[in-house]
C-alpha cells in the first residue's frame, strides 16, 4: 500500500526539520519514504488530505501489562497491600489464555484509539498477546517477566516456569510479522527473583541479543529493602549479573540513587517513567530532571490499567510536566514540553530498539493524526504545548501503524470491538470474578 | 419541552438513593420532576433509551476564566512572572468585547463538550460574558473581580472603575435567563485591592444578597506577604471586613494556614480546588484532607484555560485524586471517588447557590450522558472509580443543562461552533496577537 499525505502540519520529532507546514509526507509498504514541500513522484493508491489536522510520529506506551484492562477500577480506593492480594492476584490466578486475548484486545483497542503505535508489554500468556498484538497492526516488545520465589540453590531453568517461557516466548514470536513482535528479556523484579535467575536471563539477552525489561525500585520500601539484604540498590544488584549489558527498560525508577542513574546512563538503559500509576498507587514521582541530568534516556507508559486507570498517554505526558516541579523543592521550572514529547515518542521507541518515532523518510510509518479544529485544541499559539497540555486521545482520528492505516475516524480496521466487548463480557468477566 | 429518560442507571450524588439501574428520569421544563423505576404518567415529547449510558449530574467548574481559551498555551513554559509580564498581561491589554465573546464562546463550547452545565466565572467585559452564557445555555455565577491599584484614601466607588462594574452587572444581568446567570459580589485577591475595597464589596454583597468569588493565597507568597503587611492571612484579614458574611467561594487555597480553615466551615465558604493550573503554574497543592477535616466544603474548577490548558473536568478529578496522598509526608490514602464526584458536582452546585448537582425529582435538570462501551470505560467493576480514573469529555454524549438539550452526540445545539473558529480567527486572535 502506499499512501500520501498532503498538506501536512507535523510535529516531525526529526532535529533536522522539527516542524512541517503544507508539507507531503508518503509511506510506501511500513516506511516512511519521502517527506518535503515538493509533491513526490509516483503514483499512490490513497491520498489523505490533511488540512485542520495535525500529524506527530505514533506513541510508544514503553511499559505496560495490556491485558490488566479486564481489571480497570477493580479494588479502587483500597490500600496497595488490600489492592494486590485480595484484588489483583486472586483475579490473575484465573487468568487463562482466552481472557488474557480478550483484555489485551481490549486494552489495545483503547490505546490504539489514543494513538499508540508502539508497546513494551510484560505480562502472563505472553504467546496469547503476541497473537493479539499481530492482528491489532501495531508494534511490540513483550516480555514474560521471570518470578521465581524458590531457594536459589534450588533454582535450574527446569524448576524456574519463567526460563521455559523465555525458551519458548522466543523461539515462537521472536522477530514475528517481519520485526513487528520483539521479545526482551525479562525481569519482573529484584525482589520476586533471585540471583541464579537474573543470571540465566542476562545470558539469555546476550546469547540472542535481546533487550531487557525489568520493574526497578518502583516503590521506596523495595529500593530499602534490597539495600539492607544486598548491600546495594536493586539496579546496581542487577548490573553485577549482567542484567543490563544490552541496555534495556527499567520501568517506574521512583527510588533510583544516585550511582543507578549514571549506570543507566552508561549501560544504555531506558528508565521508563509511569507517573499516573506512581501516583495512584502512592510510590512517589520519579525525578526526572536529576535522571536527566545524569545522561539517563526517558521515555512514557501508563502501567497497567488496573492501577492507571486509563491507556492515555497524552495524560501520562501532561501529568508527567504537571508533577515534576511540584515534587522536589528545588525550582527546576517546568520540564519542556520537548522533552517529554521526545519521551512519548523517540525516545520510546529507541529504548525499544525501534527505528520508529521520528517522521523522516527511511523510518518506519507509526503515524497519527490529531483533529486540531476541536474546541479542546483551539487556538494554537505553540504546537508543543497544546500536544502535551490540551490534547487528548479522542483527537486522534488516524494512527497507521507500520505503514498500515489501523483506526481512522472512530473506527478500527483491524479489530472488532463487538467482539471484543463480547467476549470482555460473555467470556473473561465471569470467568475472572464469577 | 417534556423528556422521558429510559432504562437509565446513573449515579445520582443523592445520599436517598445513589445508584440507578434500569430506572426512569422524566425532565419537564428546566426541572427534574420524576426519578424512580416505574414508568411515570404522561407524555413526554421526547423519550431517550440510556442502555450503554450512565447518567451524572452536569459537572459544576466552579472557578474559571472561560474567555482565556484564547491564550491556550500562549507563553506556555515561561516561568510565572515571565508568563504574566510578557505574555498573559500584554495579552489581556488588548482584549475588547468582541474578542471576549469569541474566547467564552470557545471555552464554552469545550467545557458543554466535555459535560459541564454551570461555572464560577471571573473575568472582565462581564456583561458579554453574561450574553454569551445565556445563548449557551448553561448556568452561570458571574463575577467582575474587583481589582483597585490606588491609595486606599483615594478609593471610592467612582474612582473604582469595578465598583461601577458591579453595579452595572448586577443591574442588569442578576437573575437573568429565570436565575441562570447569577451575579456574585467578588473581589480579585487580597494583593489587588485594599481595605475600602473589600469594605464595599463585602456591604454590596450583603445589601443585595449575592454570593462572594475571591482569589484565596495561591501561591506561598501572596499568602506570606499578606501575613507580612497585615498581620494575617487573607482568609482572616478579609473577614474583618465582612467580606464572607454571605459565605461565598475562595478559589485555590493552597496555602491556607489552620484558623483559615476553620473560618471557611464557620462562614460557609467553599475552597475551589484547581490541581491541574496550581500544578502549571508551581503554586502547590491544595490541602484537600486537612480542609475536609476542618469542615470546609470543597468544590473544584479549571481556573483558566492560559494556566490548565483545558476546560477538562474529567482530568481536574483524576489530577486532584492523584496528587493528595503524594503531596503530604501522612499517608491518608487516596482521596474517595465519592468526594471527588462531589466536589465536581453537588457541592459546587451548593457553592454557587444552585438546586442542581443531584439528580431527584425537583432539582435543576443539568444532567449528562457519558457512553460507557467505549473501549476506556469497560468493563466496569465500580462505576465511582471509572468516572473519576477513567472517564474522558469525550464519553460525554448528551448534555442537558435547565432542561435543555444543549449538546448531543458531538453537536452542539446552541453554540455554532463554525462561526466560533471564525471568529476566533478572523478577529479575536489578530485583535489581541497581531
Amino acid at each position: 500500500m502506499s499512501i500520501l499525505f498532503t498538506n501536512v502540519a507535523a510535529l516531525t520529532m526529526d532535529p533536522a526539520k522539527p516542524a512541517l507546514d503544507g508539507a507531503f509526507v508518503a509511506v510506501e509498504g511500513t516506511k516512511i519514504t519521502f517527506v518535503g514541500t515538493q509533491h513526490p513522484a509516483g503514483e499512490f493508491e490513497r491520498v489523505v488530505d490533511c488540512t485542520g489536522k495535525v500529524m506527530m510520529p505514533g506513541l510508544v506506551n514503553a511499559h505496560t501489562h495490556v491485558a490488566m484492562s479486564l481489571m480497570r477500577g477493580y479494588g479502587g480506593g483500597c490500600d496497595l497491600h488490600t489492592w494486590l492480594n485480595d484484588y489483583i492476584f486472586p483475579a490473575e490466578d484465573k487468568l487463562d489464555s482466552r481472557c488474557i486475548a480478550a483484555g489485551t484486545a481490549l486494552g489495545l483497542a483503547e490505546m490504539i484509539a489514543s494513538g499508540v503505535t508502539c508497546i513494551a508489554d510484560m505480562y502472563m500468556h505472553t504467546g496469547t498477546v503476541a497473537r493479539t498484538v499481530l492482528e491489532s497492526g501495531i508494534s511490540a516488545n513483550l516480555a514474560c517477566g521471570a518470578v521465581y520465589f524458590g531457594a536459589p540453590e534450588d533454582f535450574s531453568p527446569k524448576t524456574c516456569n519463567d526460563c521455559e517461557n523465555h525458551i519458548r516466548l522466543f523461539e515462537e514470536w521472536h522477530g514475528a510479522g517481519d520485526g513487528q513482535i520483539l521479545v526482551d528479556a525479562s525481569i519482573h523484579a529484584e525482589y520476586t527473583s533471585c540471583a541464579p535467575v537474573w543470571e540465566w536471563v542476562a545470558e539469555f539477552a546476550q546469547k540472542h541479543g535481546l533487550g531487557m525489561h525489568v520493574h526497578v525500585s518502583e516503590t521506596h520500601s523495595e529500593h530499602e529493602k534490597c539495600i539492607d539484604k544486598y548491600g546495594t540498590t536493586p539496579a546496581q544488584l542487577l548490573d553485577r549479573y549482567g542484567v543490563w549489558n544490552n541496555g534495556g527498560i527499567a520501568a517506574h525508577c521512583v527510588h533510583l540513587s544516585g550511582g543507578d542513574a549514571e549506570l543507566f546512563a552508561k549501560r544504555g538503559v531506558t528508565a521508563v517513567h509511569n507517573p499516573v500509576s506512581n501516583l495512584k498507587l502512592m510510590s512517589g514521582v520519579a525525578p526526572l530532571f536529576f535522571l536527566r541530568d545524569c545522561g539517563t534516556s526517558l521515555a512514557l507508559g501508563t502501567d497497567g490499567v488496573a492501577s492507571n486507570n486509563s491507556h492515555n498517554m497524552f495524560e501520562e505526558m501532561k501529568v508527567a510536566a504537571l508533577t515534576q516541579n511540584n515534587s522536589f523543592g528545588e525550582d527546576h521550572g517546568l520540564l519542556p514540553s520537548a522533552d517529554i514529547l521526545a519521551m512519548a515518542t523517540v525516545n520510546g521507541a529507541r529504548a525499544l530498539r525501534r527505528d520508529a518515532g521520528v517522521i523522516a523518510a527511511g523510518k518506519m510509518a507509526d503515524l497519527i493524526l490529531l483533529d486540531v479544529t476541536h474546541p479542546n485544541l483551539f487556538p494554537c499559539h505553540d504546537i508543543m504545548e497544546n500536544l502535551v497540555y490540551s490534547a487528548a486521545p479522542s483527537n486522534v482520528v488516524m494512527n497507521m501503524a507500520r505503514g498500515k492505516i489501523i483506526y481512522e475516524n472512530g473506527t478500527f480496521l483491524t479489530l472488532d470491538l463487538e467482539k471484543i466487548r463480547a467476549e470482555v463480557k460473555n467470556y473473561a468477566l465471569p470467568h475472572i470474578f464469577g
